[in-house]
């Protein structure tokens, strides 16, 4: 694995302060791997606006890091006035995607450890704010890193695994969950293969996935989302892992559309079928998918995706973001803390009170 | 059913020929409607050639008239040059999709017409020519609504009818196959609404589909092809009805690429999964779907289908035109002849030979 999606560059090692947020530009992949640097807040908010950064846990990150930038910019005689900095800067920055849980638990997470270190100096303060931006960085990474282990136990030399969507090192700060099985896996000298689907309509499958493990020199294809039954038919796939968006009490999975569509598929030709994400997507006050909301996306991004007209302008359009797979098509559910086998309902509930 | 995808229109009202080829302009679908008309056999070769027409009933027809356009052009004292301009012409025009069956069909027939008629005078031999290629567009209307007259039996007041690819009216010269039942449903005022799969990679279903049945005043949503499933999970489908381009004599079908996970999404839900196509399509040489050869496309149509680079340049892409799907996903098979049941190898047997 030597991408790294997002980090804190100091400008003096060892010392955390002053320094720059560094990002892949993923809006301008899978063209040109180009690294963003910034010391810049508003710039730290555009690239999240933009989708420059993207993916929950790296939003988090971005949003974190983009704190720094703006408290270690002002000069305080007082810590209350880096405090107050904070609970400014966490507001601006949430206003770049406001629908991104993540964002806003990193940004929560910056602002509770201001006002518990407000009888820190200032510069020892701002000090705390780095460390702690660079931690959450570091236990995505761990996180990630520690789905990958329990999940290569899923896997066997030879397997051909196939995804769905964008659950790459790319929306995390490294690793990523569905996929860090497949790079774990890479590492200790596995023959792993993957199938990636391209996932209409925003194509994070072909942007992204199929380019990040390309670049990690795993052994990639590219496929349409509706290949992917046949490809199972022809006995090229081993295993489905995918990541989650949201996973109610009883297992049930809220994931990126397409992916209810593969565990039907994986059922009828009896291929597992996994789910692999942090014990942070679990909802256990969900009973079941039936109470998770589905956000729906602009038609505009199904008729003129490509930057040109594909469908008539005025047809109707239906264009769900996210559905559910039902617990009973999901083989195991992978998270940093290990895999939980159905049934779910107690296995989720116990794996996070552990 | 107010759109002609092709016809042949006579200069003066009641004598075949001279005339001109009219047919709709499907590279500029979906974004305007324009007709083309051309009494010139090289602008109908590349009018086939750049799938400014296109479905294979269609093609055929385009071929067929093109011989026409060709022999009307020349001045023949015998009509053995006209046979030999035939000739020449249909050689040609195969040039065009040399992959297309049903392009190959139409010449044959023009050429046999024209080697069984070379006692007339060339004058009446062209008109002959003229009329028989007339006589291919008319079969294939009344086949195409013949299917449609059939299929409608298979849908009630309300039904919501999902689809994939075009098999509609733009792929023959009217109605379609697929989409026969919807427009006879259509015009005898019944409440049918469609949901129309995208189709990728070349998008037949929002370019092509949804446009026509817009234009025909039919309700359409489109849809992503990895929403087919969900749709269906919420209840929003009464049945599938999909195109063919071959049924071996066993029912297997094989169609465009994702009819296959429909028919697993579609039997997941309980939700009936109708193919209708017209007996041409039926290959009863071949046992069963492992006897059809499978197409692969390039896979720039994958990467950079619509002029922008969507996936790293050097990917492979696994891109089966076609996939089969198991006659045991197939609740009935409609054809121009009737609806053929499960067991299907003594129905199309049966039908062909009624």
């Amino acid at each position: 694995m030597h991408l790294t999606t997002i980090e804190w560059k100091p400008d003096t090692p060892g010392k955390p302060i002053p320094g720059r947020v560094r990002m892949i530009d993923q809006s301008r992949l899978p063209e040109e791997l180009v690294y963003m640097e910034t010391a810049d807040v508003r710039e730290v908010w555009s690239a999240i606006k933009a989708l420059r950064i993207r993916g929950a846990p790296a939003i988090g990150v971005a949003g974190a890091m983009g704190i720094v930038t703006a408290v270690q910019a002002i000069s305080a005689d007082e810590s209350r006035d880096i405090v107050h900095a904070v609970q400014e800067a966490a507001d601006y920055l949430g206003t770049s995607r406001p629908t991104a849980a993540n964002l806003f638990w990193a940004l929560e997470r910056m602002k509770r450890v201001a006002a518990q270190s407000a009888a820190l100096s200032p510069a020892e303060l701002k000090q705390r704010l780095a460390s702690e931006a660079i931690a959450i960085r570091d236990e995505d990474a761990r996180m990630c890193r520690a789905i990958g282990e329990h999940g290569v136990a899923l896997l066997e030399d030879g397997f051909t695994v196939l995804t769905h969507c964008n659950a790459g090192g790319l929306a995390t700060a490294e690793y990523g969950t569905a996929l860090a099985p497949v790079y774990v896996a890479h590492e200790r000298g596995m023959d792993i293969r993957v199938f990636a689907d391209e996932t209409r309509p925003l194509l994070q499958g072909s942007r992204l996935t199929a380019w990040e493990l390309l670049e990690n020199g795993v052994d990639v294809t590219l496929i349409c989302d509706s290949v992917a039954a046949q490809v199972m038919k022809e006995g090229r796939v081993d295993c489905v892992m995918v990541g989650a968006d949201r996973i109610a009490a009883n297992g049930d999975t809220a994931n990126k559309i397409g992916t209810y569509s593969l565990a039907l598929a994986a059922r009828a030709h009896d291929i597992p079928f996994y789910v692999l994400a942090p014990t942070s997507t679990f909802d256990l006050a969900r009973k079941s998918g039936d109470e998770i909301p589905i956000e729906h996306r602009d038609a505009n991004e199904v008729i003129c995706g490509f930057g040109k007209l594909t469908a008539p302008l005025d047809v109707k359009v239906y264009a769900p973001a996210f559905d559910v797979t039902p617990a009973e098509l999901i083989a195991a559910i992978v998270c940093e803390k290990g895999v939980v086998r159905p049934p779910f309902a107690d296995g989720l509930r116990g794996i996070v009170g552990s």
